[in-house]
């Protein structure tokens, strides 16, 4: 692998989904701004709101679908099993600057997620 | 670009997008097997079923965001301008074999769809 905007995705990927947020949070600027399915996101106190939850209450696993990069974007997709649904793919393009993510399209289906807050 | 998936990939998607279904479909394996965020689509009639209305009535025009490939994976993210929603971002990470998509794992987020069907 010789992207190096990959190589922090996938670390960055490889430690939220391994709940570890603080070592997740390493690879984010602090002016990060994340284009996500509700809107956009700004700033790395905001981004660890917005993932936290997620990785720490709804996932059980992840597992990678593709992953490819250049050097300052990384495009990956990766399916996860969570609470409310078995499987609820994401997609993240970012943009990596000085070894750290600044910009990330974050793509996922807000509907199972959506019917599981209304069940609750 | 090197990576005949890829190719494969954009040229399928400069057609659909560019509403031109019938030369779309010319790069979908007749047994194609996507999957998408309301479930499987098996075959290619009713794939087309399934990217025909949207092409030709919702969508207004595509953007590429991130393009990549190598020989027989293909990685996209485009945004749409769609009559629901401004913005409709998607993700496709495409399986080629013989120049044609045997396997799409086709990822959006369905809420403004389902928001626009409700209000209709």
């Amino acid at each position: 692998m010789t992207s190096p905007a990959l190589q922090i995705a996938l670390a960055h990927h490889r430690a939220w989904t391994g709940k570890d947020l603080d070592l997740a949070m390493t690879y984010i600027a602090d002016d990060v701004v994340c284009d996500a399915p509700a809107g956009r996101i700004d700033g790395i106190q905001a981004y660890r709101e917005f993932l936290g939850p997620f990785a720490q209450q709804l996932l059980i696993r992840a597992e990678l679908i593709a992953a490819f990069g250049d050097e300052s974007t990384a495009l990956i997709m990766y399916d996860t099993e969570t609470i409310p649904a078995k499987s609820a793919p994401a997609a993240e393009c970012v943009t990596v600057r000085d070894g750290k993510i600044v910009y990330n399209r974050f793509l996922f289906d807000r509907t199972p997620f959506e019917e599981f807050r209304r069940r609750q």
